[in-house]
Formats: C-alpha cells, sequence, structure tokens
C-alpha cells in the first residue's frame, strides 16, 4: 500500500493549553475518491474553539487548530465525487467524516454515529494525527460533509449557520416549535441570538430570557416578542408555568430550576450548553406537569442543509464582527467577557 | 345558605408526625348532587402514605388520614349521578376532586389542574378543614372522580392500580412503550413490579435493574426478559447506549447519569419516584445522544379507566400481601425495609 500523500497549509494553532494560538504549518491529506478541498474564505469563532484550544475538556492534542464554522469555495474534487464542481460554494461545520453505516448514519443523525470524526479533536483517518479545524487555509472532507451554501446570503454571515445555526435550529426543529408555542430562549450570545431568528421564523411566539436588561432592544430588533430579565422575580413568576419549550444557550452554571419552573405541563428545556458542573434537578420539577430536560448537539448533514435552505429562503444569516487571523487571541478574550455582538468570523485572507 | 350537612366516619389516622396510626373518628361531607358515596373494601399502602403520615413533605394537617388506592361499592348517590348506581364496584385513586374545567381538565390530565384535590393532603371544598383518604369506613367523590372496577379481577389486588398501576402505566403509554422497545425499569417495588408486568404486556423488550441479585428470579416471574444488577460494572457496560426507555420507581438517591448512559440516541428516562435531594444531571450526558430525563405523576382519570379496563382484559393485577388495619404501623417499617412483595393492602373489613 502506497502512503497516501499530505501537503503542507498554513494554520493558526495552539501549541499548548496555556498557549495563545499563532501561526503554523500543518499536513492535510490529498483529496481521496470521494473528497472535497476547500478553499477557506470565512471561518465561524464558537466558544468551543476555545475550549479546545486550552484543553478545557481534556482531550485536546497538540498543534490544536480550531474552527468548525467554514465555508469557502471548492478547488479540488476527488475523482468520485457527484455533489461539487471546482469554484462552487461550500460549507463544513463540526463533523469531517463518518462509517455512513451505521443505524444513527442511516437515519441522518451522523452527529451521534460512534464513527463520527469532528472537524477538530478526533484523528485524522488517512494520514493520522489529529484532524485541523478551519483556522487555515483549505479543509478536506468527504463530500457528504459539504454543504451547499445559498449564493443570495452574505457569505461570512453564513459561516456561523454551520455550527450556532445549526446547534439551535435542529432542537428546535425537533421539539415542533412553531405557531402558537410559547418559546423561551436563555441567553443572548452567539448560539441564543440564532434562536431567536429560527423560533421567530417558525412562527412561534418568542420570548428571550437574559440577565441583561441591556440587551432587551437588541433581543426585540432579533425577533423576541416578550424579554424577561432573568433576575427580576417578578417578570419570571408572571410567565412560571407557561413556556411549551425553551432553549438553554448558556454554558455557565445557572438554576435549572428556575427554567423548569417556567414550563406548562409536557414543557420541554433542551440545553444546548454544556456547563462544566452538573445542574442539581429536583425530581418534583419534572414530575409536577411531566416536563422534560433534555440535551441537543449540532445536527446531521441533511438536517444543516435542510437549515442552510431556510436560511437562503428567509435571509437568515448570523449578526457577526469580522476580525483577521491575528486578532483570534484578543477575540478570545473579547468572548469570554460576552463582548460580541454576536459571532466573530474570521476573514481568511488575512492568513494569506 | 344552609350548613353543608356532614356525618362521622371511622377512620385510622396519624394525630403528629411522630405518632403511630391509631383508631379516629372524622367528618365527610354528604354526597352532592354529583357525589358518590363509596364502601371501602379495601385500601393500598402506598410509600407516599408514610410520607404525609410523617409531614415529610411538610404539608400535612392532622389528624392525618392516609389511603389513596381504594377499592369498594357505592353506598349512596347524588341525585344528579349518572355513572354509578348503589351496589357497583367502584375506586379511589389520588384525587376525589378538580375544576373540570380549566385546559389541563378539559385535556384529561387532571392530576396536573391547579384546581385538583387530593384524596389526602388537600382541602375538603364542601365542609372545610383537611380531605381523608381510604383508611375509612367510606369516603366521598365526584362521580367523576370514581372509576369503574373490571367484576373479573381479585378485588383486592386491583387496589394499587389506584396509584401504583396508573403510575407506571401513563409513562409507558406517553413514551409509546411497545414492541421493539427495550424498555428499562428501575427498581423492583410498589411501583417496579406494576411497570415490568405493564411493559411486558404492551410488547417490549423488558430490563429490570435492581440492587438486588435475590431479586433476579422474581423479575423473570413478573414478566422481566432480562435483569441488571446495578451494581455490577460490567453487566451496566454490556447494555450501555441500548435503552429507549427508562422508568425510574427508586425514591432514594441513585446516580442517574449511570442510568442516562443506558439510553440510547433519543432515549428517555422518567421519573416516578421523587429522591429528596437534587439529581445531578451533567449537561453532556443529555447532549451526546439527545436524551431526555422527565417526571411524570399518576395519570388522567380518562386514562385510568383505560389502565384499569386494560388490566380487565389481560388480567393484570398488583401482587399483595393483605394486612389487618391495626397492623399499619408495622407494615408501614416493614415498608422502609422494602420487605413486602409488593403491595400491603389493608381488608377494611378490619376497621368496622
Amino acid at each position: 500500500m502506497s502512503t497516501p500523500r499530505a501537503y503542507s497549509v498554513k494554520a493558526y494553532a495552539a501549541g499548548g493549553a496555556k498557549e495563545p494560538l499563532a501561526p503554523a504549518s500543518i499536513s492535510r491529506r490529498e483529496p481521496t475518491d470521494h473528497d472535497v478541498q476547500i478553499e477557506i474564505l470565512y471561518c465561524g469563532v464558537c466558544h468551543s474553539d476555545i475550549h479546545f484550544a486550552r484543553n478545557e475538556w481534556g482531550f485536546t492534542q497538540y498543534p490544536a487548530v480550531p474552527g468548525h464554522e467554514i465555508v469557502g469555495r471548492i478547488k479540488k474534487v476527488g475523482p468520485k465525487v457527484t455533489k461539487f464542481k471546482e469554484g462552487d460554494l461550500a460549507g463544513i461545520g463540526c463533523m469531517v467524516g463518518a462509517d455512513l453505516a451505521c443505524p444513527q448514519c442511516r437515519a441522518g443523525n451522523e452527529q451521534y454515529s460512534p464513527g463520527m470524526i469532528g472537524t477538530y479533536m478526533a484523528t485524522e483517518p488517512v494520514i493520522g494525527g489529529p484532524t485541523f479545524g478551519g483556522y487555515s487555509e483549505n479543509i478536506i472532507a468527504h463530500e457528504h460533509f459539504a454543504l451547499r451554501i445559498p449564493e443570495n446570503l452574505d457569505l461570512a454571515a453564513v459561516a456561523p449557520l454551520l455550527c450556532a445555526g445549526i446547534t439551535t435550529y435542529s432542537p428546535l426543529r425537533h421539539w415542533k416549535v412553531g405557531p402558537g408555542r410559547k418559546v423561551g430562549i436563555v441567553g443572548l450570545g452567539g448560539l441564543g441570538h440564532m434562536a431567536v431568528k429560527f423560533a421567530r421564523a417558525f412562527g412561534a411566539h418568542v420570548v428571550v430570557f437574559t440577565t441583561s436588561p441591556s440587551k432587551k432592544e437588541d433581543a426585540r430588533r432579533l425577533g423576541a416578542h416578550e424579554i424577561i430579565v432573568s433576575s427580576n422575580a417578578g417578570e419570571m413568576k408572571a410567565h412560571a408555568g407557561t413556556f411549551d419549550f425553551i432553549l438553554d444557550c448558556v454554558s455557565a452554571q445557572h438554576d435549572i430550576g428556575a427554567y423548569l419552573a417556567m414550563l406548562a405541563v409536557d414543557g420541554n428545556i433542551t440545553l444546548v450548553g454544556a456547563p462544566e458542573k452538573p445542574l442539581p434537578v429536583a425530581a418534583f420539577s419534572l414530575i409536577m406537569g411531566r416536563k422534560s430536560l433534555s440535551g441537543s448537539m449540532i445536527g446531521g448533514i441533511r438536517e444543516t442543509q435542510e437549515m442552510l435552505d431556510f436560511c437562503g429562503e428567509h435571509g437568515i444569516t448570523a449578526d457577526i464582527e469580522m476580525i483577521r487571523m491575528d486578532q483570534i487571541n484578543e477575540a478570545y478574550e473579547r468572548m469570554l467577557r460576552s463582548d460580541v455582538k454576536y459571532r466573530f468570523v474570521i476573514d481568511m485572507k488575512s492568513l494569506r
């Protein structure tokens, strides 16, 4: 068997948990039969990028190249690729591969497949070593994991749809958010602001829970019908027991019991943020009203394409602030202070 | 307005949180228009009876008469009653009234109605004072809350169906347990043993989780296809990620994370037992696989009737041990040691 061919790519990488990101050179495989090579034009900056770069989940191999909100143009296609041709726009989210044969893959839930290969924090299946994310010149993936991008949208503002978009779209669809349903969105950040846009577009009555009264106006602009300041006991009490669904986008520790009390009978809270420590859940807070607490992780490829097509039809993109590649460390610090409206996107020309 | 008429009834009551149950006399209202008066023949003993008698939930008014698994015969009916006539068998579960007008009542979820009146631990709406449960000669309820009892079943063994039965039947139905579904039952006590019978009757593949290897044989006899000793890490690991639904019938503190790990993608755990302290739930244990943790409380009246009819058709009753009324304090102590297979039922003739 011949050695798989690899080539060098410019990237931005962390060399260790305590090190800032800096220019680096990484190896990628040449496209195999079903692979596409995508020249990266824009890459969104997800909070997971920080956890990963700093090894806060404990699984990071270095050099660590974050980035899983990727849009660009197809540069090369493998001989068996049918979905794309050179010059097409394409996107990559949190996955670059999976077995495509297991029950989860067959059901369109590649994100829950035991064989799923992450865009970063996984092992490169052909040339070995870690997979490298989108803070780089280009990326390789099986065509199944490359998404078609609507031509009518601002390409930079599409990038965050590949993670923040699908992460919120998928549970809102799964739990049938639509007309006649009262929906709460907890936390108005990168995920939350997309959730508001989608829930509004789906026809629900949308209520934002926020700790910052200063975000009220922005929440309305994004599509919220009502805003509840979660530290205001009176506002919380007035809405107790009335929500059909709440999407909880908060990664920091918070009182989940306060939100379970907001649910109506048969209501559901779905977590898409992951606080570090376990959340204390009182059994009675679920039993009294047949309530549910769930979690959801990104979405499958079929649903991600559906989401992008929906965004094309409805003119939905993320609210972004563009940065250069060399501003990434400063951007991380600002994200940790919640000082971004609502997603940083790296203009990848700045890497070249 | 004339004073509503009341009459005296023999009962067994706790006079305080630290006092044993003892003979007492209580007042009940005379049947109003839609009321039925039921002579109580058998009353099951639920773990909630102990919490209530000992004020472990903090809402008990004394004298406290427990008992909400009640079967007997109609003795009197109010002038507008159409559902029953004197001499009919009838049952009362955890509810004796509700507004019958709110959205929950109209949807058949009287148990979640803000106007629900508990068989005990509520306020008597006509003559005032606390409502009194089934450890008594007779009971009054709006006919809507009296259930028809299949004539073909052992009446004493029907009593526990009114709480333990519907508490397990309802979530198994709600979560669509049936053929092709792998279902776990945690805890083989009063609730758990009914859950095994129902899940088996619904056609699911039934697995019992137990801490007691000694219960294996009994679990099989009740209908389990497989038994997992939950303290055996190897047995647990072999089933990880494979359950569609788990009904958690345990009221003691236990590691909910261990059971979330047992769920397949889109799996659900529903709690029907209520541990005293909040359960710590790791967000990732829900997010990785879109899993859900829910709660469920008894069931509505329509569904309770459906459950009783199902039991009549399938010959399902509880496994019981009959006691006299004056053995109730000893029975409580045995229940606290899990020394009952699987439900005590009081022969109410022993009160007369």
